[in-house]
């Protein structure tokens, strides 16, 4: 799942696995059955964060994020295993590929990275309206190593942040102005059960 | 830094370096200098997030967190390089022990862990009231693999977080009555921004 130096030059960042395999479940795709196969090192018909990491590079040549391999493989968990099977794994196979279509569509001259002006366009396309200010603390938060760019494991960090941390927020903003009215062990909850 | 076996066997979890070495500069303490001279595999005279988690080993036997590491770090790391030089880790080093203390003052049967219960009790003479609800939602949220108690490394966590939130809350909190009002990007600044 090669996403280096040719970021986009492989069907959405997706090398083909050496060998076709022959489809082993007809409810699951062929190719999420492949990607299946090659990420499950330990063949224990489980994937968990570690493998899903060893898996995938961004356009830096790194692998994911740890927190991002351990946030999207929590997302498809069902039983809080903290490994997800094959049918698991083809939605998260589905979400990786429609998160890198969305990547690349922002990624205005094929870096392989978000630098901030993308960014606020990313942003902008999905209805948020950012300040600036705020547009920099998130690619400063994003980017410890100062590149002032976003990977694509950072972006969808950053985008699964954002959408949790929305989602909260409009639940609790009945009169639906922008501000709400938090207490104190809800305000942690929140902010602390929306993190990963 | 084994915290192993036997978690609070050799002062502190700490394990001696295999030789003593002779003191490189005065300002920072022997101790905190052997265990940098230890910890900086690379000999590059800065320790990064991966280099402390090799380090780092809990009372199950495994390594520190990633997020744990990289938060600690982060903590020390006055010039956001991502590495800390020996002046921040003797700060670092410090600041682990008094952590170690504090989990050993509540991990009553020294399991090396520390339980619903316990967490309970910690937080209580931190000075915090929580209702058991939001007890086991951060046991929960922190042992993503069901054990049902809290590793050093995930107590060091949560502190973090609780601390970093409340303060934030705290600075809204303008008539100090336990709730605040806060618009959307402030939200999502502290949200975000507290978060590791």
């Amino acid at each position: 799942m090669s996403y280096g130096n040719n970021p986009y030059g492989q069907g959405g960042g997706y090398a083909a696995p050496p060998g076709a395999f022959p489809p082993q479940n007809a409810q699951v795709s062929p190719q999420a059955q492949q990607w299946f196969a090659m990420v499950d090192r330990d063949r224990s018909g489980k994937i968990n964060s570690s493998e899903l990491q060893a898996a995938l590079v961004n356009g830096r040549g790194e692998h994911f994020s740890d927190n991002a391999c351990k946030l999207m493989i929590s997302m498809f968990d069902n039983d809080a295993s903290g490994t997800i099977d094959i049918f698991e794994f083809e939605k998260l196979y589905n979400y990786i590929n429609q998160w890198l279509q969305v990547f690349k569509t922002y990624d205005q001259d094929s870096s392989g990275h978000i630098e901030e002006h993308e960014l606020t366009q990313a942003f902008t396309q999905m209805g948020f309206r950012f300040t600036p200010d705020f547009i920099q603390f998130l690619v400063k938060k994003s980017d410890s190593q100062n590149h002032k760019e976003v990977s694509v494991d950072q972006f969808i960090v950053l985008c699964i942040q954002i959408q949790r941390f929305t989602e909260a927020f409009r639940q609790r903003d009945t009169q639906q102005n922008g501000t709400i009215t938090i207490g104190f062990e809800d305000f942690l909850t929140v902010a602390i059960g929306c993190s990963y």
